[in-house]
């Protein structure tokens, strides 16, 4: 059992970032930050006779990474009510992945993971954001992965975050799941 | 009175498409396909000293052509339960825009506008893409915009767009729609 | 294949039926209107030894009819963003038909049914309606019923349904469906 | 600075009364226990000559007690996706007290109280009750109520409610942002 932190963040050492800090602090993740790789839109070329084209971008090493976990923690500020456009760029190029040859299982492989989603975001954000938890659920839906569960921080300014006690109680809840998640099943 | 539709479309002459074109088939608009652009994720700066760095990309541009008009169609495929990548990117740098001098009134120039959403997707586009429509509404919300009003159609492969009768009939409600306001407000 | 339209409004003659009669005039169907009998909140006796105890109210009688049609119509005003407390307390019930041993095969009948929704409420219906819809995908799902479609008017005073030609062009291409629907599996 | 409990459960004892102690416990509230009073389905006369007519149930006399009270906690069991049939009711026959002589200012009182929601139900109750949690928002925006925040657990049987250590760590910190708010405004 391993986990993966994906962060679609775009600065560094943000509410986001800390809030999943309070998470993961103590244990073993490896950290993916998806606005340090090229990650072009996707091109849907599903119709189309040669199907999707090679792209030269960084996506395809990062969905490898990806795939040897078993814990996925999406970890996202909310920008207008939803994930941020860089986590989304990512997403959308599973729709790719799904028709690539050199990631023949991909939906069966995800649907076998556990998804977790940290989302943090300044516009009341535990009513604001909840339709991207039903979008997130739709997501794990489809591949038959487990959404485990998600955690809601309000922050807007640099430092916010450490104020949203509530938050940071269901961080703590969120990391002894994670922890008795990853014990119960090594 | 004028009308733009901003397109998030990433393949020509697809559904999303066809079914836009139900809706403004014979009014004057002025297109705008995103994917045709340059458009760079939002680095968050808010909160740094300097504040936002103006981007080497097409998105200010964009942006101008957007504020010129009264209505805006945002006219979108859903990926993965949301609007697409490529219209989220565009988007999120709204963030930018509303601490940009060079775009002084943004929010409330905004919050002027009308705005009627198109989305086609393949998967219970009718219940699954309505956390997308909440967002739309949130969106809307806080510039003070008008959602007027939105439109959902269910397609996947090329050509699928025109067996949802139910979906044409609904756009020829929006193209009376959007005569009658054309004209109201002339 | 036949159609009962369950009724949850608490007046005669409403906006809420008349958009319902653009959509089944025509057609031959049993109406139940809910308020014409006495339905009592469910009382949660699933865990008691004895389980639940039969109640002395129209229940069982209007359930009953609705599970000798195919089609069911939830024909619901808009109360405070969601269905009617009279059609609640009817669904309500439904957990203990699911346990009741003259009703044997409750869920799996159910699970053979399409279902349709017409709603009308006056505050923004088409986006503070989308929960409500949410949920009928929900009750739907648990009984594996088809929701085959929904249709949100707009009214508030007597009369002002006929205004929202949106809804009434919809309800048009839902009773074209419905037509259909019945002649392809007659 | 005093707190009203509303509960809409229909058995006693049971998950959702016992997550709400863990809530209150120690604080001094008024418990009113719907299920135990007569409340009738609102009849829709706001466009009769006469308006609305006088009940004959005791629900004028719950919504006075509720009206004295700064802290409005809804404690109801989620039944098919929403709040139960019981507190529906109520909550429905805030339309007839809108326009009732004798609660001249009940949409301007209601707008000066916080509401909390706790809510427990089996089935998947963190993903299928967020919409009634967006229901509750547009409630209390209707009023101008402050909707401080809600508590979603997950139980069935009786007991199970011990068992769902986060939301238990959850109410907690609820139970700590009511006594914040108990003691900074009174």
């Amino acid at each position: 059992m391993s986990i993966a932190v994906i962060y679609g963040s775009t600065r560094e050492n943000g509410n986001t970032e800390w809030l999943t800090d309070q998470v993961i602090n103590g244990l073993s993740v490896e950290k993916i930050y998806l606005n340090e790789y090229s990650i072009l839109p996707i091109k849907d070329e599903r119709h189309t006779v040669a199907g999707f084209q090679e792209v030269a971008d960084d996506y395809n090493s990062i969905i490898a990474k990806v795939l040897k976990h078993d814990i996925l923690i999406f970890s996202t500020p909310i920008y207008w009510y939803s994930m941020s456009g860089t986590m989304k760029l990512f997403i959308d190029r599973w729709s790719q992945t799904l028709r690539d040859k050199n990631f023949p299982n991909f939906r069966a492989e995800l649907g076998k993971k556990t998804a977790y989603v940290i989302a943090v975001g300044g516009d009341k954000p535990t009513i604001k954001a909840l339709p991207m938890i039903q979008q997130f659920q739709y997501i794990c839906d489809f591949f038959g992965m487990t959404f485990e569960s998600y955690l809601i921080g309000k922050a807007s300014k640099p430092g916010e975050m450490q104020l949203d006690t509530k938050a940071i109680a269901a961080a703590n809840q969120m990391k002894l799941a994670l922890k008795t998640h990853l014990e119960s099943k090594s």
